[in-house]
């Protein structure tokens, strides 16, 4: 055996595993293995960043109410940094869109910080903002909602994800892990429980697992495999017939850097850096946040019908998808986008549970499939590594930090937690 | 528009969406379409046929019961001649099999027709079987469990999946539906709810639906587009983002005519043919049935993890499946097997949802999918017919042959009954 655990991607899910699992067995080999040249630069790296605590499902609010304290432990106690900025969270939503959370406010507002503007306080704090559309036949034409209400989570903001994935990794070299960058995985390595050395092994009355990988660097034969490689997981566990739960979805963030976007920088009492929260249009699942480190608002999209699940090489912006498709949304709600062009652009895909949109945490013989975050993958890294730690260890149970505890089940597959979570974007 | 629903695909599920959606609704214009050049050509004519009520799960009870009672009423009281023979359905357990389902069979044998044979009335029964493995090597390598109950279902047996298909699709001609085979669909038609015709429509700001789809006819609009295209699914809901909830996995058939086997041919007190019933074997998921039209016996097996997922575009059934997976257990359990070689074998693709291996009826804007049956979507085919049928109605709950009754949303997303079928093959 080559080692303990090898864990397959070492994007933020599969360095979060590999950490918490080498925090759990010091002695253990655990080898992460990537195709690309450093951690994160799948996927990870790419996203958006944003994280928030506001969810109405069980679930969800403890993998992300969790990771979210882990990552200001991190940056506070730890010293990493990773770019924790809390601007919050800001919900944009017509009347008949809050009403329809109602019971969702309720859950959430027991647990989270969650504070509630009405449109006279958000019009006062956020100049910049429109919030009625009457007489223009444009905005009607656009299908757009009057703003009636703000629901911000001030627990909430966004992370440098790059920062987040290399300070995992650090951690985990700290401990004695190793990882192998630049080592592309072809396949799964499949052997009977008892080899008889009978070509063609394993067969169908043959108890198999997984024994590790072929990857370029020549077979890594492993205790346990765990496939944590996002988006593109199901190109190793189709072969063997293992199900990813997931499909690949292309998201695409817009940068912009331009005097006229200013007043989204100065906007009193939402958060302590007078900005604008990262912030959820009324329609078409458009956000934006200001970027603080390089003074910049990133902007991205969470489209459905109609965006396909494909998997590209090397995904790119479309041009004309934020001058056609987002724009006009954009433009009518904060004016100030009026004729500002992205000056960078940047797209990559997200892995989209298409039956409940968490994350899965499964185990298979000799494996475990750690994925499927459906987009939140980042802001919920932290517990999910645990959960999969615990798995591995044989746990009911994952405590997660601060001490809460997770049912590892809750994640799998036979005895997944059904909870439908209200709150998507 | 050029009709009220489009049904795409002429397969088990497809015909009977369309003949329940058309029965509902007599006045409307329902077309199905399908390339192939007949009923059922995908795969429902290549399954093995098998039906069962034995389920533990109240939603696979619900959904398989009933269309036996469908299909039982078909061929009885409406004349189709669809091969139903009630054969019954055998599991051959060990102790350990048998005990670890306990809670399973109190369930199941309250509401369906189930006998548990010990081991010394299996003997008595079935001289052909081989129950005990003492000091037999090759059976302890090959991992082989001794057979100690049999689990029998009454009121299962198999069908003619082909013959069933063509009775649907009769009755379906009947009322005035109209099916076009021979017709390729190329993809499925987005549109914006309000048309501008603006070139690039939809837009992502604008309300889309599906409106038709785009055939080798030419296109098609609908009010209702169904897709229930089975393992090809995918490939048209892929392109609009929209989970098919399945990935294809390949199963076999092998069939047998020898007169080796006509113990399997003369067997008493099972069933009312004086034949083995569909049987079960205690390992690998290998099963077996006689085939009463031609004296032939079937014979698949429910390989898992080792068996990837695809779709090949001309499944054949692999020469060495036989030999080196399944014929030592086959033929340990019943010598007769012993150097009988397949006289013929077919092959093709299961939809497995590998959440819950239940079937999905889910709508989406202009559309409803119906399909991940997971390898019983034959068996269910009347329930799933109706459920999709009280979909399209806009109706909570479905009526069931014999007047039971099913919560619609038990098969959708969102609010998805989730149960854990413990007896899956």
């Amino acid at each position: 055996m080559d080692c303990d655990v090898l864990v397959i991607g070492a994007g933020i899910l599969g360095m979060s595993t590999a950490y918490h699992v080498k925090l759990a067995n010091p002695g253990s080999r655990v080898v992460v293995v990537d195709w690309f040249g450093g951690p994160g630069q799948g996927n990870s790296a790419k996203s958006e960043g944003g994280f928030r605590n506001l969810f109405t499902s069980e679930t969800n609010f403890l993998l992300a109410d969790s990771t979210i304290d882990w990552m200001l432990h991190l940056e506070g106690e730890l010293g990493h940094h990773i770019g924790v900025s809390r601007i919050g969270y800001l919900f944009l939503l017509s009347e008949e869109q809050y009403s329809g959370q109602r019971g969702a406010w309720d859950r959430i507002g027991g647990r989270a910080e969650m504070r509630v503007l009405d449109r006279g306080e958000l019009e006062e704090r956020i100049p910049a903002l429109v919030t009625r559309f009457e007489e223009d036949e444009e905005a009607e034409l656009l299908g757009l909602r009057d703003v009636d209400y703000g629901v911000l989570g001030v627990k909430c903001g966004a992370v440098d994800a790059d920062a987040l994935t290399r300070a995992y990794e650090e951690l985990f070299l700290g401990l004695g892990g190793e990882v192998r960058y630049g080592t592309e995985v072809t396949g799964l390595v499949l052997k009977p429980e008892m080899e008889l050395e009978i070509p063609g092994e394993p067969f169908v009355w043959q108890d198999a697992l997984i024994r590790g990988a072929e990857t370029s660097g020549g077979v890594i034969e492993a205790e346990t495999t765990v496939v944590a490689a996002g988006v593109w997981s199901s190109r190793l566990m189709d072969p063997i017939g293992v199900d990813s739960h997931m499909r690949p979805k292309k998201r695409q963030i817009f940068a912009f850097k331009d005097p006229r976007l200013e007043p989204l920088f100065h906007v009193e009492g939402l958060n302590e850096f007078g900005t604008m929260p990262l912030t959820v249009l009324p329609k078409s699942n458009v956000l934006f946040r200001p970027e603080m480190s390089e003074g910049s608002v990133w902007m991205a999209c969470a489209d459905d019908l109609g965006r396909g699940f494909s998997l590209e090489d090397d995904p790119q912006a479309e041009e004309g998808y934020y001058t056609d498709d987002v724009y006009h949304v954009l433009s009518k709600y904060f004016p100030c986008f009026g004729d500002v062009r992205p000056m960078n652009s940047w797209a990559g895909h997200y892995a989209i549970n298409g039956f409940d949109e968490l994350p899965v945490v499964k185990s298979v013989p000799g494996m475990i499939y750690v994925g499927a975050a459906s987009g939140s993958g980042i802001m919920k890294c932290d517990a999910i590594g645990r959960v999969a730690a615990a798995l591995h260890a044989g746990k009911e149970e994952a405590e997660l930090f601060g001490g809460r505890r997770f049912r590892v089940s809750d994640l799998g597959i036979h005895q997944r937690r059904a909870e439908r979570e209200t709150l998507v974007i």
